[in-house]
């Protein structure tokens, strides 16, 4: 027994990009720190790389352009930093189904094909851990899937992709435009050459399927994310923000929604939102993100740190193989994924939601009453209305009471075609202000 | 094996004060949900209260007042909620060393005899938890132990006693003395009766003692760790504080310190701290509790939330009590504990610190000079001196860098015994400011 324990934890690193030579350093350089905490010394197996004659810093003979064999070689744990769906789920199915546990920041993969890749990890034994795949150096899974365990999570949100986090708040500082910003935002390295995942909101939108699936128990895959990127945002949109002293954020938020007869369903949704400038959220800058949750018994959570980036990314992984390793020494197992509960997913014409609205209208009477007859067919309730003279045409702006967003977007849609309406001039979803 | 399976966790619930009770009430109602996430019914095998004839809210065939007794029959797991060292340190020996896993928010306890409770779980193969030791419902034990395991903590800062919290919010918002705030924090239930443990520090030392032991693999004791209470502040330290757009708050701070030879020690300290407004755990108010963690790899983090009260507190047992039933039942067992840096603690007046110093000093030229000098002969560096004249004195404002503690204190001992020093009107340590 105690020579077993002695043996070492072999690791199989698929992908060595930013985040994987972060991984080799740190198991390199803090080797003897590592086997303390383990109970055994964490032994790099093998390096799967596609080109492995591009990686002369990296130890040769540990090289390989062969993932799949050094999958099927004799390795107790895999962490797999290449991304995308293709061919990664095989290689991580073939380790599952083997017994070897998986490290994974591979959201796209989690968000898609969870379920399967748990039913894998169960079947045989093995852990399946994936700390980097939301929210970079922030623990946000271990927490919802272990330390919230015993509690009911009603809500998860937050900001969770760095990139559009960068666009937004630029665009608020300068004023400038959303096309200038993303070209700046692309000089810079804060986003991709393509970079649809990130302002369409793709990214954000595998994140908040794999933080709806841990807090609510269920399985929510990314087609099931209502997702809205930030490409239709523009100056005015900040602006007329910004006059209210409120920011515009791209955020994930899932949620437990009870309907009238006391049946819960999940609506998980990714889109850009107005907050207060006063809110927490309001003031995380840059590539930092921040997530709030909000469970029955512990109240208002709130995470925040480094969101991407080689070293914050990599210290997520090496947490999760520092908990596989340990596992494989003392002969335990991590805790299971859970979708028990397996509620409905609401879909977003049916999700709660309140609505900011910018008009331009005619400057005479009566102009109100129309459109508040407009609000109150559709059933959706108006909180606060303020009116501004701006010469010939009077300024409007609405915010609502919660009301099904499908029953917003239709009042929006009718308003827009009044008369006395001269221009919408922004809608914007609104959280984090009191109703 | 499928068999052992369904066979209920059974539970020992030791204390049913305003924690233990939520704890109960949850156990009941989310029976079902509880027992799909562990995989297994949770069960309450008896509940020890010092006296059974004053709960009548309680399923009374389930109280003793035989805390012992209860220990010692068939039970998985124990949850201990009564507090104090002696004689509960007794029953959880005893738990432990038979094998069953305790889940504990003794912080007490913890600070002082953690060692020889993690010793005996690890001798007998038991779980000993404990999210609720340290800030409440904040996950922040399992990710220092587990999340971050891979990675090299430097730092953690935090408000991690409400209470404190509360009476300094109060003081800095009202500008009411320390007694009159204190008085005010008793009546609102905010302080308790004998209110020392919160306002001279002790609660702070033993989570910083806990936090800085998960932090740095080390064990270190409540009696490592350097206390100052918050008695001491008056309202012209919180004034001094204000002109300057800074406020006070009692802080926790564990660090590790690298000497000059490269050695590493551990330095952890509860005291009064001056911080910018424009800090971010300047904004934290009332029972709240906020920490902040930095790792070599993840950067900052930061975790925010209900730090004490009932529900916040019980749905961090829960979360322990979930992890060690679901141990029960697949047979796995937790991290352990790890003290294998063993590095050694640094006294308070080798930390380096900066501080602080407003002085009423005489109008006359050359008073700069001559306190300059003082600093100078005890090898501290000055970051920057305020003037301002007022009346026939001038208030003198200096921040340190950083420097021993004990040079500082040094300093500031013999700036007050100058001639041209009329008043050392307040001496703070300060955090959270560029140097």
């Amino acid at each position: 027994m105690s020579e077993d324990r002695q043996a070492p934890v072999r690791v199989a690193l698929l992908g060595c990009g930013t985040v994987g030579s972060e991984v080799v350093r740190m198991l390199l350089a803090d080797a003897d720190e590592l086997a303390a905490r383990v109970g055994a010394p964490v032994e790099i197996a093998g390096i799967a790389v596609r080109r492995p004659d591009k990686h002369p810093e990296l130890p040769q003979e540990l090289l390989t352009a062969d993932a799949g064999e050094l999958v099927e070689s004799d390795v107790d744990v895999v962490v797999e930093l290449i991304g995308g769906i293709d061919p990664v789920r095989g290689w991580l199915l073939t380790a599952l189904r083997r017994g070897t546990s998986v490290v994974t920041g591979n959201k796209a993969l989690l968000a898609e094909c969870g379920a399967e890749l748990a039913e894998a990890a169960s079947a045989s034994g093995a852990d399946l851990y994936y700390e980097a795949a939301v929210a970079g150096a922030i623990p946000l899974v271990r927490p919802l899937r272990e330390s919230l365990a015993g509690d009911r999570i009603t809500r998860v949100m937050g900001i969770v992709n760095g990139t559009t986090n960068f666009i937004l708040s630029a665009m608020d500082s300068t004023g400038a435009s959303y096309a200038e910003t993303l070209d700046e935002a692309t000089r810079l390295g804060y986003a991709e050459a393509d970079p649809s995942a990130d302002v369409d909101g793709y990214d954000a939108a595998s994140k908040a399927a794999i933080l709806a699936s841990l807090a609510f128990h269920t399985r929510v895959t990314a087609g099931d994310v209502y997702r809205e990127g930030i490409a239709g945002i523009n100056s005015s949109d900040i602006a007329a923000a910004r006059r209210l002293d409120r920011t515009v954020k791209l955020l994930a938020i899932c949620e437990r929604v009870a309907a009238e007869d006391g049946t819960e369903s999940v609506s998980a949704r990714v889109h850009p939102v107005m907050i207060p400038k006063s809110h927490q959220l309001a003031g995380v800058g840059g590539a930092f993100n921040a997530v709030y949750v909000e469970a029955e018994a512990a109240g208002e959570l709130m995470f925040y740190g480094q969101g991407a980036g080689g070293a914050p990314t990599a210290s997520a992984v090496l947490g999760d193989l520092v908990a596989a390793s340990r596992n494989r020494v003392a002969g335990g197992r991590g805790p299971r994924e859970s979708a028990h509960a397996d509620l409905p997913v609401r879909p977003m014409g049916q999700t709660p939601t309140r609505y900011h609205i910018s008009l331009d209208v005619a400057d005479e009477p009566g102009v109100l009453a129309q459109i508040a007859q407009v609000f109150s067919v559709h059933g959706v309730s108006i909180a606060a209305v303020r009116q501004r003279d701006k010469h010939s045409t009077a300024s409007l702006v609405v915010v609502t009471h919660l009301a099904a967003d499908a029953a917003l977007e239709a009042t929006v849609s009718e308003i827009s075609k009044l008369d006395v309406v001269r221009e919408v001039v922004s809608v914007m979803r609104v959280e984090g202000e009191d109703s």
